[in-house]
């Protein structure tokens, strides 16, 4: 009787906790894994404690996505914060925070909304409703072709991390950043 | 007793058709639903005939792998050939192939690749021999910092085209190209 009323204290743990197994099954299975029923048995918790917290497999992936790229945006707006200059600054605060995902834990989990928004349709017009607001939310500043290229390069060195297709050495890592930096201002 | 006789004429044609069914799958729901029998029964072909093809499923899979490959290469060798300048022109011509498959129907499969790509690690080691052979290959020519750089955009450039995540318009993708391209000559 001790674990249940714990459990009941901690809604929002449980609810990580699905997220964490459902991000797993779609890693190791595939999105089609991702039944509530799988989830539910994984997680070791009731179809009914599931369906509290997302009453369909959409409310799921969607929740899954959410929690993704809520966090890119706060790594986003941190790294925007501590930049003075105007020009460029969200192409900055993107290329740093693409770089550093390959040291983090965190990539694992990017790893699995990848593969999730490549599969899911839903997701992958989410992930264009992003862009595009945060496109035009820094046009001013971030719309020239080369703060453009930028990005591109930054998402094509984090698909490379996630891939694990590339050998970049440490510096050549850092002279890139340091060109793609340089490009952003222009 | 038309269709046998034919069907036995044209192996080619058969491993085609499987190729396709089994990329297909993979699109529709993952790699883990590309079984040898899904394909034989979604291609009309026999179970023998489909084991006389691809003895296995990872048989299959890196047929699927090696018949995209083979197509890039391809394309990559073409490009190169219609180049004069050597520093960069492996860069260039990659630059050109990622920038094109956006407008190929050819591009499908790319996504399908890249799908199966993202969930085997078996592929995933094979692209990064792939990476690891060319870059050897144009070490001298092609192995600068912004090379390096203007490929990751390219590579940028193709996922996006695949996510469809960026509304770029032709003008822009044509400067994109252009600096992308100079880039090589640095």
């Amino acid at each position: 009787m001790t674990s249940a009323p714990s459990r009941k204290k901690q809604p929002q743990r449980v609810r990580r906790q699905l997220l964490e197994v459902a991000a797993r099954l779609s890693l190791e299975q595939g999105v089609a894994a991702v039944t509530l029923d799988a989830v539910s048995q994984a997680a070791g918790v009731s179809k009914g404690g599931l369906l509290h917290h997302f009453p369909n497999k959409l409310a799921l992936l969607d929740a899954l996505f959410d929690d993704l790229v809520a966090r890119f945006d706060s790594a986003l707006d941190e790294a925007m914060a501590g930049d003075d200059v105007e020009k460029g600054r969200f192409t900055r605060a993107y290329l740093g925070v693409c770089f550093a995902l390959d040291a983090e834990a965190e990539a694992q989990g990017w790893q699995m909304l990848t593969i999730a928004l490549l599969a899911e349709p839903h997701l992958k017009e989410r992930w264009r409703e992003w862009v595009a607001r945060r496109s035009a939310q820094f046009a001013a500043t971030d719309s020239s072709p080369s703060c453009l290229l930028a990005r591109f390069a930054a998402d094509g060195v984090w698909l490379s991390d996630l891939m694990r297709s590339h050998d970049i050495e440490a510096p050549t890592r850092a002279i890139l950043l340091q060109k793609l930096n340089a490009l952003s201002l222009e």
